[in-house]
């Protein structure tokens, strides 16, 4: 049928038959999702819709991530809110408290997304779940409501372009910098509606959590999705996380592309995104004399273990720099745990850091640590937009886990080698 | 010369003789101290007064636990204010980032505060270094800033109210139960502008912590300081926490007292303060049928070591109660190494706690637990006042740690040996 990636999976929830971009389709959804920002605008949706009860209590998840715990009364009435809906309606994954953590980091982790879903969140970086091979986008929480009553929604069959990844990859380099790069290269509008599918031997062996940062990071182009093939290394995380059922999925050889890229990895460095798009992406060596006020590691883009582990491993027996507020936020009370287990956590505890619950925190501006006017930081989150994180004359620099230790440890942005 | 324990720590600080209550006296302070919060204002009215130079750098404290990590911009700037200002007069004592602990317990773990000390600080709880024998207090900013600059200050001699507690303690009484006993007795107001001065066979046994647990509420009394005498026990505390030069203090035995009071500590039940004030205090068994929202186990009241070893053997191999937040912040960074060495952190983790960084936090409705309306909370911290954590509508009860372990796990008020 010569269809793309994002075709494939739109086909599976379909009945109408998908011929090609730009037609309108209506699709059932695996999971509408929404937090403790976006699910009260959700639920006075539905309200206004005289909606009673959502299409299915287990497929409509409300994580409360992104101002807890409670950082003032304000949220902590969103999230009363939230609560208040979630016992009434019954939903079953409703996260708050000691059992929540990052959305789009807990939801694969608890094997709620996974492997050819239709999953819409009221979050734009709900796209993570491309990683495991999902489409899976952020809408507004107006029609993420209309997902929850109906349990379908409607989508223009995206464009997609290609993006063939080839050549070795250095040790420092990680999935952040690859999307950095692309982005970098297509800039923030480079793939506006269009559908992101990864492919080549550097995605063939990298593994889902590195996906997972990368899909994460498709919406900083304008990405409707950001889609990668639900392969062995797929279904084995899926397997590992509770799911069933899932097959492998790919794009037929002969699907249309809008565009094929080829990236050949050999030789690139850690990329940083200077302020203040996440398409002022230069190469680590390329940015000098920058001093930071904090590190922030954490996020939907790189809290996992992996970017724990990677971050842990370089800072062991060094010092935070005097001077710097190192913010490390495990994106789920799993993550911690394992962190914990691991000896992360002492590791980051040792060197001076600042260890806090699974939160999106500081990535955009809610707490944990916002930025004074005049600071720099440097974050593993995933926008850099002026303001984001606090003052309008605070300035952020995206760049991977690596990266972030060793800019901890030397108070500047550094190649993570020279630390 | 028939003296007060506070009679003898003002006159070793005192050129003067003092004779008793009601004299002022001008007195050369051991530390001046200011958070994120009072520091800002402190030095408005530094500048206000035209002084330059702090007496000395190295007697003045700064420490940014308050709303940190900077939970908005405002607190963001605030910081900043103070760390500009630190680095300007060459502050020594200068605690923010992956080094701030909540003040009142980072002080002493630090040595910088101890036995005989006079210590002012633009923080009501600084008459917590009472329970090691320092004459500590709050004054306001203003005053503060005064002695930050002459590196004096006065005090009205304060009248002393005795507190003999004898008796045998149950296993899951704390010294938090018997301050908020006390406080229950004589009231929000009973010691106002007294100094309460502690003593007898249980304060004979009791640990450096607890009594420092105790010191902290004397505020919640109305007292100017909550003394403990400075025996064996303080002087090991304060070799372990590098001091050197403390010796013994005791009250004369024929000083005189405004009231003596005797405490019978047999059978006494763990303690509540219910909403919304410290003095409405029962013992557990009167408090039926209370269920909360959130359990907060931590603040300059009971957050230190001992208080995290209570409550995660109570709760070890057990789970928070669904719909429970139990919010667990270690005061210290040390306290929080100190915890993971001890797999403190990993038992709370387990049992679905949300473990954040050092920081006075929803204590002062900061933030990391803010309440909405209609919910309650059970808090070791030291003040219930409405609206105190968060909403007007919202009910703070204050406990210590094994009733915070156990209320957690039950989901409403119990007795520690009910779990």
């Amino acid at each position: 049928m010569h269809q793309t990636l994002a075709e494939k999976i739109l086909q599976t929830h379909c009945r109408e038959q998908i011929t090609g971009p730009g037609q309108i389709v209506k699709c059932n959804i695996s999971l509408a999702l929404a937090n403790d920002i976006t699910a009260p605008l959700a639920i006075k949706s539905l309200k206004a819709m005289e909606v009673d009860a959502v299409f299915d209590p287990s497929r409509v998840a409300l994580v409360c991530d992104h101002f807890t715990p409670n950082k003032d009364i304000a949220s902590a009435e969103q999230v009363k809110l939230v609560r208040e809906f979630a016992r009434a309606q019954g939903i079953v994954h409703y996260y708050e408290g000691g059992e929540v953590g990052v959305e789009h980091a807990l939801l694969p982790e608890l094997g709620i997304v996974g492997p050819g879903d239709i999953v819409v969140g009221a979050d734009s970086h709900t796209c993570t779940y491309g990683g495991l091979g999902a489409f899976a986008t952020g809408l507004g929480s107006t029609d993420v409501a209309a997902a929850m009553a109906l349990g379908e929604t409607w989508f223009k069959v995206p464009e997609t372009i290609r993006v063939e990844i080839s050549g070795h990859m250095d040790p420092y380099v990680t999935g952040k910098d690859l999307i950095l790069n692309l982005i970098g290269r297509i800039g923030v509008s480079g793939a506006l509606y269009k559908a992101l599918e990864f492919g080549g031997p550097v995605i063939r062996d990298m593994d889902v959590e590195a996906r997972m940062t990368m899909a994460n990071m498709a919406i900083e182009a304008g990405g409707k999705v950001g889609l990668f093939p639900v392969d062995e290394t797929t279904l084995v995380y899926a397997r590992d996380h509770g799911r069933s059922g899932d097959v492998l999925l790919a794009p037929d050889p002969d699907a249309s592309y809008a565009r094929v890229m080829h990236m050949d990895v050999t030789g690139m460095e850690p990329q940083i995104a200077c302020p203040h798009l996440p398409d002022n992406v230069k190469p680590v060596s390329q940015v000098k004399d920058v001093r930071v006020d904090q590190v922030v590691l954490g996020s939907c883009t790189n809290g996992r273990i992996s970017d724990l582990r990677r971050a842990a491993k370089l800072i062991k027996g060094k010092k935070v720099a005097k001077g710097v507020r190192f913010v490390v936020l495990p994106a789920t009370p799993g993550i911690y745990k394992q962190a914990l287990k691991e000896g992360l956590i002492e590791t980051f505890m040792d060197a001076g850091a600042i260890v806090g619950p699974p939160t999106c925190g500081p990535c955009l501006g809610g707490h944990m640590g916002i930025l004074a006017g005049g600071e720099k930081c440097l974050a593993t989150t995933n926008r850099n937009f002026r303001g984001r994180m606090g003052s309008l004359d605070a300035e952020v620099y995206l760049a991977g886990p690596d990266v972030a230790a060793a800019t901890a440890v030397a108070g500047e942005i550094v190649h993570p080698e020279t630390i």
